[in-house]
């Protein structure tokens, strides 16, 4: 089984996003999420940026994103009355398709009532390694908070395979020892678990304010996939970092090698078919 | 500290170094060698592959590489009089710079004298860990005659640092579950001793025969590099592979963070001067 590819792009940051949530323009939704089912997302990340802070802005746009799709959501946000909010109209929109919570911390105020949430609503979760003393650096913090959201979210009654932990991706640029250090969290992080939780890293933060962002992506991307990083949110229109997780995915035996299999993974992700050619 | 890089291209495989061997044309070695220099080798090998089984054609080789390059070179070939043919053209060419003997394997009858020469001349060696059974497949078996090269080595009065050990790269298109056994022998074995040896590979083998040779090999490179390969021998002349490996670096904090990295290891390289120009 290949790697589990969430798409970033539903993303109020994003400033063609953050002014269709503005002015409720399903069009622009619409198009983005096409543009990520021909890139071959699994999921796509539904995250309101600095775009609105209302909740029925939230609703909108989980379901301007879910209307027009198969693929499940990871519902992104950091308000427990936004995450209900959401999900409810995930519910509303598509019935019982999976769903991921994105993203909880270690913290017991937000673990707590987030795992409650996932077992009300049968979703996944992200848990991000960090409580409330902020993000560690170092790869034993790490480490310990990774083991005490899984220990709480089993207690939760979600499986291994409901949990997504996050070791925390830092910008080369300005914390140039913290990659090393993620690469080795995640190699650690595999191992707290037999069968094993899912190890997610949010990608494109590596190279946030680097000039050489692709590229820095998609090495980092394929680095952390040799350690153990089974999912990622990431720009699943990035051809070349496709290209790289694809080979990635071969190199791991997560897919059969044929000498087509650059080919097979486009025709499989839909890019040059006319959603693709429309990006 | 950056990776140690060796170049592949003095090689009798290819066929105009074959040509150059049989016929004895410098120039072809020379510009062979300078592209190398341009591409950013910290090593090159010289091997005749199937050019010739003639010693003293060796010696020429050796001495055509060594002569027009202030690079140190790694002797690579498979017979015992041939390592001191070449060893001894490179001692008269070159005086007393850094060498490397490529390779050994773990069967004493290569190991022991190998060991034997290398302390000798003063040189390191790449000790392949395979032994007269033949090539491992598993991660364990690699790990034990890993072990027992590492340790005839510093037994023979060899530093860690003088010791390369190659886990052995299999093509993915072939056997495709060799690539993640690799990788998890190149983690295992970096942690044999403190200060650790250095863990090589021979790189375009995972791509052999495949139709997305670079692709392949540049992703391979990158996910070793995560799990602690520290030198390979491949195409430093591949320009997208070494953009792969800066930015490697980059991650791993082995070079340090600049916007302008690319531009930086071009320079150092010496892409884009007139010796890379005319590749």
């Amino acid at each position: 089984m290949g790697i589990i590819l969430i798409g970033e792009r539903i993303n109020g940051s994003f400033k063609d996003v953050g002014r269709a949530i503005q002015q409720h323009d399903k069009t622009v939704i619409h198009d983005r999420v096409a543009k990520q089912v021909a890139g071959g997302a699994d999921y796509l990340d539904v995250n309101m940026g600095a775009a609105s802070r209302n909740a029925d802005d939230y609703a909108w746009l989980v379901q301007a994103t879910a209307e027009c799709t198969a693929l499940p959501l990871s519902i992104d946000c950091n308000r427990l009355d936004m995450f209900r909010t959401g999900l409810k109209a995930y519910r509303d929109t598509v019935g019982d398709r999976s769903v991921i919570l994105n993203s909880t911390t270690a913290e017991d105020s937000k673990l707590v009532p987030l795992l409650e949430l996932a077992s009300e609503f049968k979703a996944g979760i992200i848990g991000v390694v960090m409580d409330e003393r902020g993000s560690p650096q170092d790869v034993d913090r790490r480490l310990e908070l990774g083991g005490k959201i899984f220990a709480a979210a089993v207690e939760a009654g979600l499986s291994p395979t409901d949990i997504y932990l996050d070791p925390i991706v830092m910008p080369v640029k300005f914390m140039q020892d913290q990659p090393k250090n993620v690469l080795n969290a995640i190699q650690q992080l595999t191992m707290l678990s037999d069968p094993p939780c899912h190890i997610s890293i949010g990608l494109s933060n590596v190279s946030s304010k680097a000039e050489e962002r692709k590229l820095i992506n998609r090495t980092f991307m394929v680095m952390a996939m040799a350690m153990g990083v089974d999912a990622a949110i990431l720009d699943v229109c990035d051809e070349e970092l496709r290209q790289a997780v694809a080979t990635a995915e071969l190199l791991l035996g997560m897919e059969i090698y044929s000498d087509a299999y650059l080919k097979a993974y486009r025709q499989r992700a839909g890019f040059g078919t006319a959603a693709a050619a429309a990006a």
